[in-house]
């Protein structure tokens, strides 16, 4: 099925690029009208500036408003930049309050200022309240258009409240139930009402709500859409009252970009704002740089440390052969010990104060590893060049192997405790650590038994 | 919010842990059964296997269902196999098939058989349907238990065929309309069949549907599911009919634990089946060690690499001091390529077939890196070393940069276009091939330099 869609993709691509190149306007109006608003980001996101502005142009109301919701925040900004003033006014009362503000925080503040004093007052209100939220807040990302009902109405007046609520409301799923001081002390489904006696009172058959504060992070709290797997979270202020729902589908486009920061932060490296192929080689290297930089002067540590040995390492050319082998495999413990803790802590599985019950498995972990490739080590090593040698490497696999899962092990729980993300006690920097510790361990035991 | 959580949750656990071994079992149901179902799950995931049992027996029938829902496929079976044989009917005959059918795939083949054989006729048969599909597709973890509408019938006809499956189908608020041959010819939300005029027919207001076939991988179709952020996905035979439905809370269950296997795989180590405070330290060993075993004989390459410059070490043992370095930033660069890439894979934004593009840029990003990198580090290296020393380190970085990022951008399409996962062509073994390779630029950038 997937691949169907993309060779079918691999024809419309070519025929959008030839009507492009031949300014065949009408003909490719038909073409991107023909495809589904999927299709169309697909294809524009790798797509020039201009050649965006000129398809979006093209594209139906309806299709266009789809397209737009449905783009980085990033590309929106530089596509409003690329119409005028009074396509954008019309395309930006259209969208939802949320999108709204996400669209507001890529423009420069004179034409966000702009945009907002175009808006009809209500909107405008509905906008504000989203926008009164700190960057990176759940506030900032909810819907202030939800749809609720009371304890005392019965199932029946709710229902007729949901009736008028169809168009606006963000979804109608899921009606979260309020007492007299807009707290929220319940949520019901759209199928509990369904199925209730049209006419017993809410109160009867709502369920006990969770929620959100609308200043936690965006990324915890879609987490936590996710984890209880449901259709929308109320988001509420401190003092549990109704501000905003975030619905599930929002809180996937949060999860996405959170993925992608973690996965480019996990290798060392600054998350790209936009899609690959459309984010300009500067940007790429401008992403990687720094870290590249900041590893390369920890990783100077180790120059240190093998300049600190180096009358031992003159005396004995053969050491030098393992140094890659010793410190690639300490790099690997570490970085297994990292990730599994690290999955562990997103899904809730541990938390910081079982760092105690960790270090004591991971200790028991690293070891026996270390037990099972020290002996090979040793082997494999006396064979080949002698049982001296053969002991140091197996004694340094063996120690190399425990601290490198205790330390990876350790690393995330501490970062989340000291409330870092545990994503920036990355696995290069475990790395970086594991490499200068695991060769002073493996000196000093080469010094030891080889006595020199 | 989350923080309040987990404080609670700590003095909870402490209460159910001294009534359990005070054997308080009128105690411990009074509090096991005032927690939700999530803080449930949460607590007997971190429990050993009998009080994991005792625990469940004491729930409330409802809380039960929810609390074996929620936990994972390898715990259900350990639960179920501490449980009486009329518990477990009870239990599986109240599952959903979808459920039901991940449950047996943990249970030995005789129990399986007994518990199918215990359900009603009816329910036998639905699950009978999802167990015909391969492990691992869509169709294992799909429901098939969906609501249907046709395109002839009106939306009010269509209101109450939604009222008679408010109990059992999967969702209501995603419906499939099928034509007279079951096959999917739109989708209708519940929130459309509300808005619509009652007497109009379901075509007029029906939209294209999104459908993906039963074969296709779980991860996959979830993966789509998410993509699209919608609330199910209807699930065909190879004839576009319909044969089950995606809910979106399923495709979050699916990509949770694809997810940890992706990350897992990354660091090279096997997915662990089951929370990690509830693996035993064994089944860790044994999810780490064949990996860490593989990528240490690959590693050996290192060792025979310098084994062959062995003479221009002895010569220049000033050249020792910067390998963990050199390779270090090799493999640095290699990662961060490869993670962007992969990225770039799972969200669609880069497909197998713009390998050359992918290439073009890796190589622009990796060669800017290197003059970057190279130049500071010919800089440091005069400085601290002589001329001649910078000139090799300065030109090894280039080059290791350059054919690192080159690599390391190309290796996850490639895995893709020869449909590997692009997780096994993982990052560990881009590390090895880029240790290798750069420590042989290495020594012929400083043969040539230094005349060695």
């Amino acid at each position: 099925m997937n691949e169907e869609i993309s060779a079918s993709d691999g024809t419309i691509t070519e025929s959008v690029e030839r009507a492009l190149a031949e300014k065949d306007l009408p003909g490719l109006s038909t073409v991107v009208n023909r495809l589904s608003p999927p299709q169309v980001i697909d294809m524009v996101e790798r797509m020039g500036v201009k050649d965006r502005a000129v398809v979006f142009r093209l594209l139906s109301k309806g299709k266009a408003l789809e397209v737009f919701e449905g783009l980085d925040a990033t590309l929106q900004g530089e596509l409003v930049q690329g119409l005028k003033d009074e396509e954008v006014a019309l395309l930006f009362a259209d969208l939802d309050p949320d999108d709204r503000v996400g669209l507001l925080d890529e423009l420069p503040a004179t034409v966000a200022r702009r945009l907002l004093q175009g808006l009809p007052p209500q909107e405008r209100d509905l906008t504000a309240a989203v926008l009164g939220y700190p960057h990176g807040s759940i506030g900032r990302r909810m819907s202030p258009e939800y749809a609720v009902t009371y304890p005392d109405l019965t199932a029946a007046q709710t229902m007729e409240r949901v009736r008028e609520r169809l168009d606006d409301a963000e979804t109608i799923y899921t009606l979260p139930v309020l007492d007299s001081g807009r707290r929220v002390v319940g949520v019901v489904s759209l199928r509990d009402l369904m199925r209730a006696e049209p006419q017993s009172p809410v109160s009867d058959f709502m369920h006990a709500p969770e929620v959100v504060q609308a200043t936690m992070t965006a990324e915890s709290a879609a987490r936590r859409c996710a984890d209880l797997k449901i259709l929308a979270l109320p988001i509420v202020d401190n003092e549990t009252r109704l501000v905003g729902i975030l619905t599930v589908d929002d809180a996937l486009w949060i999860l996405e970009d959170a993925e992608s920061e973690d996965a480019a932060r996990i290798s060392g490296s600054e998350p790209l704002r936009r899609p690959y192929l459309a984010t300009p080689v500067r940007s790429i290297v401008r992403s990687r740089v720094v870290w590249l930089l900041v590893l390369a002067v920890g990783a100077t540590l180790t120059v240190q440390v093998l300049a600190v040995f180096e009358a031992t390492l003159e005396q004995m050319v053969v050491l030098t052969l393992f140094i890659p082998l010793l410190i690639g495999t300490g790099g690997n413990t570490g970085n297994q010990a990292a990730t599994t803790v690290t999955r562990a802590l997103a899904l809730g599985d541990v938390r910081p104060r079982d760092i105690v019950k960790v270090l004591a498995r991971e200790i028991r972990v690293g070891s026996s590893l270390g037990l099972l490739l020290g002996t090979v080590g040793f082997a494999a090593a006396s064979l080949l060049y002698d049982v001296q040698i053969g002991m140091v490497i197996g004694l340094t696999l063996f120690s190399i192997c425990t601290m490198a899962a205790t330390v990876g092990g350790s690393m995330p729980l501490i970062g989340k405790a000291i409330r870092a993300d545990p994503a920036v006690f990355s696995n290069p920097f475990i790395t970086t650590f594991v490499d200068a510790t695991g060769l002073i361990v493996y000196f000093l035991i080469a010094k030891a038994i080889l006595n020199i």
